[in-house]
This record gives C-alpha cells, structure tokens and sequence, in this order.
C-alpha cells in the first residue's frame, strides 16, 4: 500500500449537479449547486449548501420555501451559467418557463426533467456556507422522464459534477442493481 | 407544460456511493451510504446519514471519528454487499486490507482509490437517520488516480447510484467544464 495524502478538502466524488430555486426580492432566482444531498427517506429530508454570499439565501429565509431543480445534460451552459452570475445584477429566471406548486413561494423550472418543492425546517451555519435543511414537500416531473410511474435515470439524462477537476458528466455504463449485486457475495461469506 | 406530481421521496440523482468506516466494538466495520455530500468547502465539512438500526452508528459516537471510502466501479459487488450484511453477523473488514490515519480511530479501505477520515462535529436526528456531520482530517489515495497532483475521476473510476430504479452507474460522457461552459451564456445575456 502506498498511500499519497492530499489533505483536508471536498473530495466527494461524484456530485448531484441542482438549480437551487428562491423567490429574492419578488423575483424567482436559480442558483447552481452541487453540495445537496438526502439525510432522511421518509419523510424526505434535503439540504443545499450555499456560500454566505450568495443572493438567493435571503429569499430562503424570507418564504422558508426552496426548490430543488435537476437539469438534462442538454441543459449544461444553462446550469453552469446559473452559477457565474448573480441574481443581484441579472434576472436568471429568463431563461426559464418559471412554475409554482403547492408551496406557492418556490418557483421551478420546467425545463427541468425533475423539480422538488420544499419547506425549510433548518439552517446549519458554516464558516463559508449556510446548509438549508428542508423537508421535500412535492416532486414535479413528466410522463416522458418516468419509467413504470418513478423517474428514470436515462430518460431524465441529468448530470453529475466533479471537483477538482471541475467537469459535468452524463451517467454512462450501467454496473448493476443496488441491494442485488453484492447478494452472490452475501452467499458466499455467509454460508 | 405538463407536469406530473410524484409525491414527497428522495428525487436527487445521482448520488455518490461511499463505505462508511468505523470501529465498531473494536472491530473495523464499513457501510454502504450514497446519502452524503459536501456542506462546507474550507474547513471541508461532510455529512453521512445512516438508519438508526444500522450497526456503524454507535462506533462513530464511540469514537467521534469515522471514514468516507469511495469505492471504485471494479468494487461494485463488494460495495453493494456492505450495504446487504449487517457488522453485527458478519466481519465485513476481512474483505478489505484496513489502514489508519492520523485520528487513529477511523478505519479505512486501502482498496478504494479515495478515503477521507473524518472528526465528528455533531449530530442531527431525524425519524430514520442519524446524520453525523464531521470535518475531513485528512484524504488518502496513490499516485496512480491523479492527475497533477489531484483526484482524477476517470482514473479513480467512482460509481453513482440512483435511487427508485436502483442502479450503480459509471461517469460516462463529458459534457464540459464547470465555472467555464457557461461563460458564453454570461457574454450574451450580460452585454
């Protein structure tokens, strides 16, 4: 074993690519983000990580609603661009067929294959990011995405990010079923 | 637009797939959990959430420490076995050659091209899961899976997986670079 190390940082690999949607100012807003992730099935518990700085935090803490969007790979520039510009000097919402759901104050994207709408239930503060933990309160998609009425990963076609060497990926190869694969081993090392 | 509603579940994809470790008992013990991801970048903060009932929980209390281990493609089967045997019936460490870091407590998987130990922060308890928040201490891997002296994902090979259809995927396509493909959307939209 020879083992090299690289030191403290973010070096999950791969990452959800999201457009994290708030309304600042009366106005929709989407900002890119890729630190989010699930911390409880049911009920369905999510946060986004968003640097202080950011324009579409204030906007979380007013309506404590938020929106979860995942773009198609067809969508990169669009998502990549949500994170280059700030929603203080331009209106990103544009760019988008804007929608409301049950919430009424987090917009979604149509464009998207895949929306969440959620209620914030928590913020965790960080030296650089604020975590926003919200419950996932309603999920919006289209029939065309769904495979036997559940979202399919081919048909929705989103990305994955990786740091570092900072890159968006489609999924490729299909390496097997979860909770299935390992079951031969299981027998193995079981019996 | 045509939207469908699916109800409130865990819609993120993909997500990463990581072996969770930790001493358990004294014995090294790892887990298979794709809920986790970045909620900090300096000092880099990572999150894991694990069921209540799994056996992993009580070594990382233990010990306030534990090990995020991403496991390569060729470990499919192996990494989806941890998910499918519990630490409590079965030595799931005699499946890997262990090492220790500098927290000492933290077992990791020498066979996966990226380990990251980690120092419990604090925990959050939701109805399920238990989500243990630590910093990243320190990162390992070789000089083989990097390029330039960091992570590279097409040498790491890492897998996603996606929830509902349940699939492990490997990165397929690239589709451009982050912070970069979408600059020329910024030129037209900003001039």
């Amino acid at each position: 074993m020879d083992k090299t190390k690289l030191g403290a940082d973010a070096f999950l690999y791969p990452m959800p690519v999201s457009l994290v949607g708030a309304m600042v100012e009366k106005r929709p807003n989407f900002l890119t983000v890729a630190f989010c992730g699930i911390m409880n099935p049911h009920p369905p518990i999510i946060y986004v990580a968003l640097n202080k700085a950011h324009y579409t935090n204030a906007g979380i803490k007013e309506n404590s609603t938020f929106s979860v969007n995942l773009p198609s790979a067809e969508m990169v520039r669009i998502a990549d661009y949500c994170g280059l510009v700030s929603g203080r000097e331009t209106d990103k919402s544009e760019q988008f067929q804007v929608f409301f759901g049950e919430l009424n104050t987090a917009p979604m994207i149509a464009d998207c294959p895949l929306s969440m709408e959620c209620r914030l239930l928590q913020i965790l503060d960080f030296k650089m990011d604020e975590v926003f933990i919200g419950e996932i309160w309603q999920t919006y998609s289209e029939e065309k995405f769904l495979s036997e009425g559940l979202p399919d990963p081919r048909k929705m076609d989103l990305m994955a990010l990786t740091l570092h060497d900072n890159n968006y990926w489609r999924l490729g190869e299909k390496l097997g079923r979860a909770w299935r694969i390992g079951k031969t081993l299981k027998e193995e090392t079981c019996r």
